[in-house]
């Protein structure tokens, strides 16, 4: 840690890795499939990006952790020299499983994904590929297999991602094997530790407040490097922020703590706050893949992004934001992305996508200066945020 | 012209425009609807493209040449500061409305676009448009006010382009309106000339030398800037190589030449031995979609392309040329892009695109080269190329 804020759990900090130095708060971006979706290494660390991650689940199944450790590591096959992290695969088995748990964590319900997942026991998961039907099994011991395999720094143990709709026994429950997912997780892991890897446990919980206490310290109580906080954290963003606030005073604070998957704006003020150092979501690379725009909520009513694809843009001579020193911002008009999200050439969402990362990383630039400078309470205060 | 070729045509020059000097020979990339498909023009200056091509066609239908002209021209709105080229839109009405003449004009059959020309008349074109179906009418009159309101450096006369399997009588009577529109293009285009475009008269008359020779007369005989051979080249490699060969005979040699519509290697080599200075076609960048990646015939055994897709790429732990100075070949293996397509990752052509591009900018490099050092024909016969 190098900065405090006096106010607040909020603070700066450096996560050393092998590739490199973190500065914390900070983003990481999703490279769910092995690839930023619609622009190149190059592109990202153009618009700042320190880190990115990638998806256990995904890889496993295709082309394969053996085929990424064969080529040398995903670092190397990607092309990316600078952090990474992977998830366990557990939020991925569970998402399929019960068809849309990124929904479900946050209490909508509109997803329509096939189910896949087979049976969840004491041992692990049973799902089937969705690449070609073949049965498939993830342990906690597995996944560690799986993430050494793939060479990321930072790495996640397995959990079960408990949805919105659980209740408050099946959440206990799940807890209590996610729990002992996390010892195996981390045996397996202390086993053949090169110092190579670094390992975060996951507190679980849902939103049930005594539950994620006892998580919490379940926890800090095992030597992990990190910890993430997963499940469901609710069906608004209050309750969202009121489950982060309660975990984080569960928490071990001299670890480096991960909230996943979310990325909106208010939330990354209120999760700093209450002493988040890493965030990561889809949301603001696939926002941009349809059309929407990153914008400063201050200045916009409070949205927090904008579509290019309304009627409005068709003749907006000028960038998304002019203070934006973007590749998109810097040399193409509003007028011009309309036209090609209309027209449905890719390049619209390519440049969306640079926006939005160089939004994200100027954003937790933002917040590391704040903190650093004293002003963070009184910013979050300013942008009207619980 | 700054060098010549002894033995052949071969020649190299500089083409100076508004937007910078173009070396010839030089390779045109389309730029369809106003933009690269999934790379920025950063990416293309980088894998070091000279010049790009706009299509009128497809922009007058959408976003429109009004709006184009409102926003400060094309190279304004795609940020593109070099040379470009846009076409007359007579090849896409006469492809759309035959069905598929880029298809026909290489002799193939396999076309099945919807017909939307409605009638040719002495006027010009009547077409119903893509995007919405409204009527819509294109003169060489309107043609070239479109062009202008477009503002690429280098612009086309209005022309028919008529399908290989037209025959002689419908060949011939199409070529002269298409002289006649030609004439009134050039009359159009000197009304309002200010100097910052250069008007192309564009030689028809599809595979029958005697009219390929008439038409070259008559473009070499009034005044136009540059001269484009356009229409059938026949229905094999060695056809359409006489019929360029036969038709570079009767231009004006002291004029900028181009071939529309190619992009072969070996068509290029060709095309330049009988003293074309510029060829277009979508085939590199579309290729690269499609998962094709440009190779040097001479060490593939005469092929000018792989596919990535193939599964003999699916464990290759190099690039795809290991002396391509390209983003895509420094940094990503054969295995990668493989597995990129794969997965539907868009990143995939993406990386091929830039490898395609740089392939083409390099390949026009070494003939550049060969010109200036006498090495040119003694070239293309270690090739083997006619």
């Amino acid at each position: 840690m190098t900065h405090r804020d006096l106010l607040s759990q909020a603070r700066c900090g450096l996560l050393a890795t092998p590739h490199g130095t973190l500065e914390t708060p900070a983003f990481i971006f999703c490279a769910t499939k092995g690839a930023m979706k619609s622009v190149t290494p190059q592109q990202m660390v153009e618009a700042g990006a320190q880190i990115i991650l990638a998806n256990t689940y995904h890889l496993s199944l295709q082309p394969g952790h053996e085929f990424v450790a064969r080529h040398g590591g995903l670092h190397r096959l990607l092309h990316w020299d600078r952090p990474m992290l992977t998830d366990s695969g557990g939020f991925q088995i569970f998402s399929l499983g019960h068809g849309g748990v990124a929904n479900e964590i946050k209490g909508r319900r509109n997803g329509h994904i096939p189910k896949t997942l087979l049976k969840i026991d004491e041992d692990g998961a049973h799902f089937r590929s969705y690449v070609d039907g073949r049965p498939c099994h993830l342990t906690p011991e597995k996944s560690i297999e799986i993430q050494r395999a793939l060479g990321a720094d930072l790495i996640l143990a397995l959990d079960e991602c408990t949805p919105y709709h659980a209740d408050k026994f099946y959440t206990e429950c799940s807890m209590e094997r996610s729990h002992r997912w996390e010892e195996r997780s981390f045996r397996e892991f202390a086993r053949n530790n090169d110092g190579r890897q670094a390992l975060y446990g996951i507190v679980q919980g849902g939103i049930y407040g005594d539950l994620r206490a006892r998580s919490g310290h379940f926890i800090a109580e095992r030597d992990f490097f990190g910890q993430a906080i997963g499940g469901s954290l609710g069906g608004t963003k209050e309750q969202m922020h009121d489950i982060v606030a309660l975990t984080c005073q569960h928490i071990h604070r001299n670890r480096p703590t991960h909230l996943l998957g979310i990325g909106g704006i208010s939330d990354i003020w209120n999760g700093v706050a209450h002493g988040i150092d890493t965030f990561d979501c889809v949301h603001p690379t696939r926002l941009a893949r349809h059309g929407g725009a990153l914008v400063h909520p201050e200045k916009m009513g409070g949205k927090e992004y904008v579509s290019l694809k309304n009627a409005r843009f068709a003749e907006k001579n000028y960038p998304i934001d002019e203070n934006c020193p973007c590749y998109c911002c810097k040399n193409f008009s509003c007028a011009y992305i309309h036209y090609l999200f209309k027209a449905r050439e890719l390049l619209g969402g390519q440049l969306l996508t640079i926006h939005n990362v160089a939004f994200m990383v100027r954003l937790l630039e933002e917040i590391r200066s704040a903190i650093r400078n004293g002003s963070f309470t009184e910013k979050v205060r300013s942008k009207s945020l619980s």
